[in-house]
């Protein structure tokens, strides 16, 4: 937790807000914080700052709150992503949202194993306290959206064209003869399949829909490991 | 598993070799072979092509062994680590491997906590273990050399002068004013410190060694993250 990230129900005042649980105990523990101290906050989907601690107990750490600077850029993307397996997918959740990215889709595709949907880590509260974790360990506000479809024809077929737009559009397929661009930082949309890949039939349909298959090189990466090396790629004036 | 390392003890024949265990599992669960199909294989240390299978039993598979081509380049890379938890070492570990790090050095820091010096997963067959599914996950056959220093001062003030020769070396920490560079694509030397950074006496030693402290951007990103993120910004020429 490199910042405390503040939620509407956490504020007592416009500038006081009481933490309980696990920031406080974080506060004590890891951050050996006292009464005078100050830590660094954020608003969600607000700003930063700074809380000074005026209270600090057993039960709850009382913040003089002030916000006076603007988060992060948003990364200028729409992560489309097969849907991982469970124990995978919340620490990509929580890196995809640590590197900037606000628009995340999660995608059926061959390759994708029924039972991952079955997930607790998909109901939002799991969702929402993985993506806090993301900010707090980047410093960020700025909450992601998360999209689940489950179906991946309607979705590359209606959706996904709509969702291009007029931006650059990838898919990551290993094998293909075009490697991915470098420094792009321009608005894109990348699709990134599942263990073993997306099979040539969705990459056709992906290709349809306005996306360009791209390769990393010659290793074959992890999608948590794929995540921060396209995004660095891609965005390195951003990250 | 998309590629089936061999080891010597595998080699039955300088042309046949006897997976078992995790590996025969992972051909018959997995990717469904049977008797007569290809799979991908690399010698340890050498030359990759396939292994068809030539029999299959409930305890191991026999492979005919074709070995025609070079693993992946090798990034021109020292990675120096401060030691991580043991959770995620596991993980960078694996990472790294499948990066293409050759050579890794664990480090000892202010931050780091004693306790992760215990862990089972840096004695030899747990660190051979995790470069061997780095390995197999990227398609590579290169074991990485993993060097254990845990003390501080003696390693940067004795050996990593020598270890950076005349190649660049950086160290990542936030909060500097240089952003860090993009497609370097040349030896370099990169130090990434602790949970919580390098405190600021140990980036003094570091600079006085020949590192110049480089920054990533605004976000603070965990070292499981930090790592695929500079070696694409470092080496795009390379991942």
């Amino acid at each position: 937790m490199n910042l405390a990230l503040l939620f509407e129900s956490d504020f007592t005042a416009p500038d006081r807000a009481l933490l309980t649980g696990r920031r406080r105990v974080h506060l004590e523990t890891v951050l050996r914080a006292a009464e005078g101290d100050r830590i660094p906050v954020g608003q969600v989907n607000g700003k930063m700052g700074h809380g000074e601690i005026i209270r600090l107990t057993e039960t709850e750490a009382e913040l003089a709150v002030t916000l006076n600077r603007h988060p992060p850029a948003p990364l200028p993307l729409s992560l489309v992503m097969a849907m991982p397996r469970p124990k995978m997918f919340r620490r990509v959740l929580q890196t995809a949202t640590a590197l900037g990215v606000k628009d995340l889709w999660l995608l059926n595709a061959w390759k994708v194993e029924k039972s991952f949907w079955q997930t607790p880590w998909l109901e939002q509260p799991a969702l929402t306290e993985n993506m806090v974790l993301g900010l707090e360990q980047a410093m960020d506000t700025v909450m992601p959206e998360v999209h689940i479809r489950k179906l991946f024809k309607p979705f590359v077929e209606d959706e996904l064209p709509r969702l291009i737009g007029d931006r650059t559009a990838l898919v990551a397929h290993p094998g293909t003869s075009t490697p991915c661009p470098t420094h792009l930082n321009a608005p894109t949309v990348l699709c990134i399949g599942p263990e073993g890949g997306f099979i040539p039939y969705e990459v056709e349909k992906l290709e349809q829909a306005g996306c360009q298959a791209v390769h990393l090189g010659q290793r074959i990466l992890r999608v948590e490991t794929a995540v921060p090396v396209l995004v660095s790629r891609l965005f390195d004036g951003c990250v």
